[in-house]
């Protein structure tokens, strides 16, 4: 079965990470790092990542070439591999539509999509730039007076998701923007019986928190504080300079703790765009607890990591496990798939390893 | 029931921490902060922390009173503490006996313990300072020689071991010391129908460490090298300036990350003693890996904990769950208990998660 | 000859340590560590710290021994001072007059204060809560049209410096606060013929990177980004809390870097209250810097001090200082005690090494 | 004036990095960044970096274009300069002679370097791998007993400052290793009256060592431990993977904070050789203080460098330097380059702005 992936975001760094591993992975240059479905245990029956077509919207021209040469520079990519899969970043430059314009044509970007290339499933990814949270408005509560509003009201993200279930396909909000989680929506995407996922990738600083938070609830260690402060320079920290965008982010960020110790704890998380530091990101967490007898101890841990290596394969494996789910006939948010995100949909679950275990089931379900 | 808990290393600092922390919970002066045990969904089953009965083997004689208002100067045991459990202190002073002493005095002193108080069960618990590795003799490899030659033979540590089944008692060994892992001894446990568990409690460093290494599996990122630095002070630092007695525990330390990962990972763990640190350590540790195309991304924790409120009520969770297992029937190793060891005997597991969730099964069939 | 040193703000963590210090150390209970006038080089004829008197302002009338306690139950102080010292407490707690009072009563308080002690010169040190930026008024540009306002239109710190120098004391400016720096101050501290130092003391992340930022410098390395996040509790932290004053906080905190580097750097530093953390204050500054080549590489430090133990010994020698400066001549700011502060009044010079050869060739001129 | 350099490793990560910097900024294709002769206040009469002519030895005969790619893989180069200054690094490569031969040899290629370039002046710069420290032999304190027995008794690097000398030109000895420091090469330095400087650049941990011991100092605080860990990768970290060389980098690494403190301080640096760092570096330092009344307080620092960029710009100033302060006649030791290193010859001094106050001072007396 063929499956395609429209990126939403297409020209952008996470996009183009994808797309220029996954066809160095289909040319065996590189072995699949990062993939979690090609661990021992994912089923043989998700669709191949060397069969996955790649198509999406963008607001911007520059090609994919070019924005590959840029991450190469700024060592996300390897140097060789730009000239080396030339072809196959044109050809994925060719599947790319502007974005930004009306809901109908959106949907017939999707559908024309699915045509040229005679797909089985086409799943949406949004990797586009943070929005900031929606603003309520009677319609995103009720499909019928949404439609009569016409769906161009909804906010961008939410624009997307809406044209992805109307197209028939599967959705997956990989940012803390909207998206799918608007009533509206969701009663659309029953109509539809298309599955969702979501949201904001947990690729780096939450990752790990939702690591640590466990260890300390399992040893009855009573965490007093967590702070940090993110530095990120690169398109997604010029976007979270803006407060507005940098909110859904922070918000995104300090569910995972809370969630896993089932109380209220101290501190923040600060989130500072830095441009030295380009498409890298450094996070600096530092937590207090208290042990016996309320001796205070304390953690403190530095992640420095390249969030569109760490968001890339996350997207690849999300598009495999939403077309095999919409194949198997699953219908809605997919609270399973809780592992890859910040704020699961569908899932009140931030502990890793409890996630990772629901991911493993899951997978087996779709055997 | 009531059920005593030796401590072999009766006046050390973890002991005490113990045994004043204990004595405080009794008086309700304290929350049982710390132990895993008093978490929901452990079983009402256990042994009450208010009913243990305290004493142990030394071979220092200092008192508890001193140690314990030494350790309160040092910040692990609130200052108002030992003046207020004095006599609770006195009293577990007065259940300890000369260490060092032939094996057959050992056990002689556990059945006059049992006998004291009318105790249904003994714990006997290692929490002394860590040996070197044991020596292999062949007696160490069968019980009959072992037997024809004499206990006294064996590591110290083994001899509390062997006095302990011999005693008919339930043993832990938290320390990296030989204890109970000689085949002769295992024999001895068969024989008996005794428990045992161990070994080397997981207080710190490696904690965190089995925390985040499943996190680097799960996610299929490449662990490239993984170093670190322990600094410690206190009696267990001045131990371990000796090589030989380091030796155990840099082995110990360095099993939990290649046991996750399935593969060697380059680097290794230091351990320095550090005196001007007293009861408190500080570990850092830097991991380097790959995510996808190979990028190289790097993570760096440091831990600032006071190992004897950490170990203290590890010990006393050990305590309820092997008087316990031992009630019910069970025999020789325990090996769901590895949630609390860096060196898990009899079993490989060193994953923290699906550690803990062995534990809580395994507490589940203690009900 | 005998000094005074009147504290505003005589009852804070800081003031107490002051008293409490200054005590133990005439009891040579303990040495005077962290005192810069003690060490080898500065001259014998600055008064003595055994010689100096205590007095000061607040608001609040919670007894010195009261505050002595809670010190050393946070680790401040050790905790058998403040019951060894109780007397000299007390003593220092007579002196103590209620603060927010017109201008006129607290010149009374202070001229009353030499009268009783037969003093030869006072010493005025804001050791208060910070303050948010003074709003200009014209009255604050000229001396005339402040006497004609009265000087109860004021920010409280101006009111403190203003009091001090109609008294003919010195006064140091130890908080962010406009204090003395009002031109009408200036104007004020000319006609008395006293002098004043300030502002803002450098006790911990600004001293590091005060001491960093030449070493950049130095070695012609350019400085790329600088950030930084404080985490603190206490009093202080809790003032802070309010943006207003965290607002002077913040441009303190960053003169440093770019007045040592001579460009602009990118970055910023972050303050948030964290009450956990009590008396203490953790900070992590990251800094990434180009070399050779245009290679990037990084630098980052984590702080964890006292401030109170920090700023308390600066306090003593920047009382011995201003009054041997003030028998000695000096009129107006003292641009050589830079050493001591964030925002040296002035001082253009940021870079530690430099400050401190300074101090010292100041010190040496009081000789 | 032309001026040579030669290189003693001349084909490793430091002389490829000098020889390729050099050549791109003859080229102005990047400023002299990390130099610190190019500062302000610098005298103008010392040589030019683009008059800079190179050459050296090496036992390895791999071509500087190979070693110049590899360093621009692993990002110490950029990727475009290898190409662009191929002719460059071809004629540098043309000037590089086998090492490890007798030290007649070594003269005579000394000499024939001179005048085949007609330079005025030569420095011989040692930048090869650590040696173990040299054992004590009589000759190697006397100049005559050396001079009998032959030079080639001599440990390596001895045998290069043997040769420079007898070729009159200076000498520096960038690495630990033993070099001029024996007693009799300082006689021969002498009788030949040449200059010459060490030892062990101070690059990366140590530099910054020696800019946070003398905070402490001037403060007043006591300094209780200082440990650290070093992980480094490439040719440098693969020789310290062998204790005996280790011995003469960990001893070095050891001198500055004692000598700025004026005491003993607990805790020791370890170096780890980590091959996944490749050409960079990352230290970890912990530092544990006392400040005013015993107060506890603590700072760590992180240091992530790239030896080789951090090593090279200070060649080139040593270079300039020493050449300069030969042509002023200046002879033997020259104490005030200290600045430079970890171990400096002829100085006690290790604090780093008085070290860098004295170069000043030093390159004022050479204009």
């Amino acid at each position: 079965m063929t499956v395609g992936v429209w990126l939403v975001g297409a020209r952008g760094s996470v996009a183009t990470t994808v797309a220029i591993g996954a066809a160095a992975i289909r040319s065996a240059l590189v072995p699949a790092q990062g993939c979690v479905t090609e661990l021992p245990g994912f089923p043989g029956t998700l669709p191949r990542i060397a069969d996955l077509v790649f198509g999406g919207h963008d607001i911007t021209d520059i090609s994919l070439r070019k924005r590959a040469e840029r991450l190469s520079e700024s060592g996300v990519v390897p140097a060789t591999l730009p000239a080396q899969l030339g072809r196959d970043l044109d050809a994925a430059d060719a599947e790319i539509r502007p974005g930004g314009v009306p809901v109908a044509r959106l949907i017939e970007d999707l559908v024309e999509f699915r045509e040229r290339h005679g797909l089985s499933r086409i799943v949406v990814i949004n990797v586009s730039s943070t929005e900031p949270p929606a603003v309520p408005r009677p319609e995103f509560g009720d499909l019928a007076l949404l439609e009569a509003a016409g769906a161009d009201i909804l906010p961008s993200s939410s624009r997307y998701a809406y044209a992805a279930f109307r197209a028939g396909c599967g959705y997956v909000e990989f940012t803390p923007s909207p998206g799918p989680t608007l009533p509206a929506l969701m009663e659309l995407a029953a109509r539809e019986s298309v599955p969702y996922a979501g949201r904001d990738g947990k690729t780096g600083e939450t990752l790990v928190k939702s690591a640590l938070a466990p260890m300390f609830a399992g040893r009855a260690l009573r965490v007093r504080s967590w702070s940090g402060l993110n530095l990120l320079g690169g398109g997604d920290g010029a976007t979270l300079a803006d407060p507005a965008a940098r909110a859904s982010k922070e918000i995104s960020k300090d569910r995972a703790v809370p969630a896993v110790l089932g109380e209220e704890v101290e501190g923040r998380t600060h989130i500072d765009y830095v441009a030295d530091l380009g498409e890298w990101k450094t996070a600096w967490d530092h937590v207090t607890f208290d042990g016996f007898l309320g001796t205070r101890m304390s953690l403190q841990f530095t992640w420095q990591g390249c969030d569109s290596a760490l968001a890339a394969p996350l997207v690849l494996d999300l598009a495999r496990l939403v077309a095999r789910a919409h194949e198997k006939g699953r219908v809605g948010v997919l609270p399973d798939l809780g592992y890859f995100f910040k704020d699961p949909l569908g899932s009140g679950e931030h502990g890793l390893s409890t996630q990772y275990d629901r991911l493993r089931a899951f997978a087996g379900e779709l055997a």
